[in-house]
């Protein structure tokens, strides 16, 4: 049986969590795929810290191009997490013939395409399940099972941070700072949650995604994004009475036809109104889930834990496996490196969309905001309005219009004398 | 680039869709695996039949053998049907050391295990992702990604028929008959649908899943099951008051501990009452859905399209693009032919229930009722009693039982003076 050494690149809670599973699954691999797994060298800070997992203290270095230069390490798992050094280690792993599993999210959105071009130049594989949804199998299936699929559209829900407070504010009426505090309770948010909150991570996440199935590199800067700071409880309450929950999703879209044959990408990450009667909508709790729409299959989705250390350390060592099933066969998948996207510009991309203002009540008010809209070429689909004897509150339902569009409907809005304030506008998800 | 010869043995509905989508995605496949792909024989019964797709008609052979053995072939897919002669085709052209894709779900489910052995042997794959749940990419992930994985439960809604069916019996409250009718009118059931109701399609699924998952062979004779015949409108309804769909599940359980260290296995197939809030309770229309439990990732949810002929025909291809790549690397993924599965009798599998029972408005009856469940040990969760003055429903749900326990009760219910009817029982999925 072949024996694939691993050299591991930190070891935080996914990396114990990592070298426990592996430990603990070993025997049950060599059953069946036939390889043996031995962790034979770890980087670490601080090698003298007390650990979870009971490992010989001679694998420990603090010393991480050791690790990936050491003529006895097979393969290099990477979980050191921010783009440097962890870049520059797993281009040095790579270009020692060594293959590389990874979970970082970071460092593949945006440096993906040198390291693919890398992993490609030494023949080695460079897989990072980990970094996209956690233990959701979804890179695999879409860059191997999708290949000769035609994808259109990604979307999902990435984060489970931010999908966890959007399920206490839906199903609880918290409001956004409630929601986020019980979130740093439970340990689903960190002290600074600004990444989750504000998408960054759902970007990061959707540019992996969109690269693979689009055949074109993504990085995260191409992802426009808002986050979910300033949603208040009525959004929810108001959406509810549409039938729709609020979900922040990632999504990006591939349009046919020019530039070049492969047409433009829109990528973006937005809080979107979505049908409870959409498999999206129930995604709940920290759960994650991705929709993939694609020309013959039609659409697909995967659901599952995004993150967790448990969660992570399953898709790494799913990785490691199947890195290591190429190794001993002395092959390997090459990352097709896609040319850069074509971006299709953000206020080009199309939306319904769903607007609340708070407006004088008045003669001819309505009349006034609805024609603001229709000058644009913003049509109403729905409209709801509630009042009292001098303040009325209209919902705006919309047809689908490009956001350059609805942007210059809202500026004329703000402007209109009986208009008090105009809320968060959110799109919807269809 | 490699050329890779596709010897095709059937042309109906789904050959047709398959050869068209082929020659569709030809070039993007050959941009992004770097693979050609060309159809070089097809076997069908009519050479003359006029198709949908435009083929050389030198292509067309009336022998299927002929295809299996002939030099210019180096790939084998299989869409005939049936297990013979697809059995003994599928076996030839393995023998003779040529890759098969087979969308055959009763040939993999009954003869499975003698495939696996022979593809062994020859050194070749053998892919069938299409035999499982059509689009959904689903067997892939499960024996790669999840190899080093501790899979505990398969449970899935794998059959679009039914669950177009049970969709429309529980969103307009359409009766069995109706349902069944509208099923056939769209096509989404054959004249005789028999397969689906009775669960039979379903069963070959979960035998296929549940080996993959569990490492163990399991066949469809393995697996227990009832159908969705007899289910009334009122179930529906009396099921909603609960807070439960009802769907039809197949489910595949590993239990831990002897007769070996695999523990036992049971596979069912059983229309369940589930809660609205479970993810499987969103997968509506003829849509299907597969959701896997495992130790380290925990609950993953994979949702498609699981019938018709584009969505197969991409299933199809995925599975021949992965085979073509293994033959253009000189390599091949092995199916580990898992031991026969030592299977738990189902009346020893644990569930919770939904009784459904009218008996006489008289005292002491619902005593006397519960007090037989009692004796069995299986205990009562829920009570919900309608009466008028003469005779009253009584709906029971119960706490986990194992089935034989459940049995028992009911047969003493029926005995009771002052039971005039009990209707179908269900199972809860939890």
């Amino acid at each position: 049986m072949r024996n694939i050494r691993i050299g591991l690149l930190g070891c935080g809670t996914v990396g114990e969590e990592f070298a426990g599973l592996l430990l603990e699954r070993r025997s049950a691999i060599e059953d069946v795929a036939g390889i043996s797994l031995e962790l034979v060298r770890v980087a670490v800070r601080d090698p003298g810290k007390p650990r979870s997992v009971a490992l010989d203290p001679a694998v420990f270095t603090t010393n991480a191009y050791d690790v990936v230069k050491a003529e006895d390490v097979d393969l290099v798992v990477e979980l050191i997490g921010g783009t440097s050094p962890a870049g520059e280690l797993v281009t040095a792993a790579l270009n020692a013939g060594k293959p590389v599993v990874t979970a970082n999210k970071e460092l593949v959105a945006s440096a993906g395409p040198d390291l693919f071009a890398a992993a490609d130049r030494a023949g080695v594989d460079l897989f990072f399940e980990a970094a996209a949804v956690a233990a959701v199998p979804l890179l695999r299936p879409v860059r191997e099972s999708l290949l000769a699929e035609d994808v259109t559209r990604v979307a999902g829900i990435v984060n489970g941070t931010t999908n966890y407070m959007l399920t206490r504010m839906t199903a609880d009426g918290l409001g956004f700072e409630e929601a986020l505090a019980k979130a740093q309770e439970l340990g689903y948010a960190e002290p600074d949650a600004s990444a989750d909150v504000e998408g960054a991570d759902a970007a990061s996440k959707i540019a992996i995604l969109a690269s693979l199935a689009f055949n074109r590199s993504v990085v995260a800067d191409d992802v426009s994004r808002e986050g979910i700071t300033g949603l208040l409880a009525e959004d929810f309450e108001l959406a509810a009475r549409f039938g729709f929950d609020i979900k922040l999703l990632a999504v990006a879209e591939r349009f046919t036809g020019p530039p070049d044959a492969r047409g433009t990408i829109g990528a973006q990450v937005f809080p979107a109104l979505i049908s409870r009667d959409h498999p999206l909508a129930s995604v709940r709790e920290s759960f994650n889930a991705v929709f993939v729409t694609t020309s013959a299959a039609g659409e697909l989705m995967f659901y599952g834990h995004g993150a967790g250390p448990r969660p992570s350390a399953s898709a790494i060592l799913g990785d490691v496996v199947g890195a290591a099933e190429h190794l001993a066969r002395g092959t390997h998948r090459r990352v097709p490196v896609g040319r850069p996207a074509a971006l299709r510009p953000t206020r080009d991309l199309v939306h319904s969309y769903y607007i609340r203002a708070d407006v004088d009540e008045a003669p001819g008010v309505l009349s006034e905001v609805t024609g603001v809209f229709g000058r644009h070429g913003v049509s109403i689909r729905t409209v709801d309005q509630h009042g009292s004897e001098s303040q009325a509150r209209i919902v705006f339902l919309t047809f689908p219009a490009p956001e350059h569009a609805l942007h210059d409907a809202l500026e004329e809005l703000h402007d209109l004398d009986h208009v008090r304030a105009v809320g968060r506008v959110l799109r919807i998800y269809t």
